[in-house]
């Protein structure tokens, strides 16, 4: 597997943030040609600590040419624009390729 | 489950980071007490562009209370002082508690 991680810097009004993530983003998402799973999860810094990112969210496609493939799709590109919309604070996308795993 | 997350800044030297990481840090991760799953992937960026991290560990307990007893056993302590041996670009640190998922 391959993920996609979006981590989401804290917003000004975290509500509206879910909202917009949950009716708005998410079903953009959910319509990523050959995606197998996503996991959004909110965050917690360690010891009580404020974390450094608010939520993370975790696609996962069964090959970086999927994921390719689906950030070049219509409802890639939607979703892109639509980070303009709820993502102000900013965001940090990457690729973590589980077949890039270090043998420990 | 709850993950702890290491976002590992981009090493100088990343094969030295590599066999750090391999030879002395897993090990210590593996003595923690409670730990249940270890994945360690290296990241790449989006469209051919350099990753904003090198690397990610996530280390899987079944609760919050058993990840903080993790890292205030020995091996966790021990395992802090080891960042500085190998982490010295740096490391962002957080928590995804599956429990605080959002419903998409």
């Amino acid at each position: 597997m391959v993920r996609l991680i979006a981590l989401y810097a804290t917003p000004d009004d975290p509500a509206a943030f879910d909202e917009h993530y949950r009716s708005m983003h998410a079903p953009i998402v959910a319509r990523y040609p050959g995606i197998r799973e996503v996991r959004v999860t909110r965050l917690a810094g360690l010891g009580g600590r404020a974390p450094s990112h608010y939520l993370m969210a975790e696609m996962a496609f069964d090959s970086l040419a999927e994921l390719d493939a689906a950030l070049a799709s219509d409802p890639g590109r939607e979703s892109g624009r639509d980070l303009r919309n709820f993502a102000q604070a900013g965001v940090t996308l990457f690729v973590a390729d589980d077949r890039a795993a270090l043998d420990v």
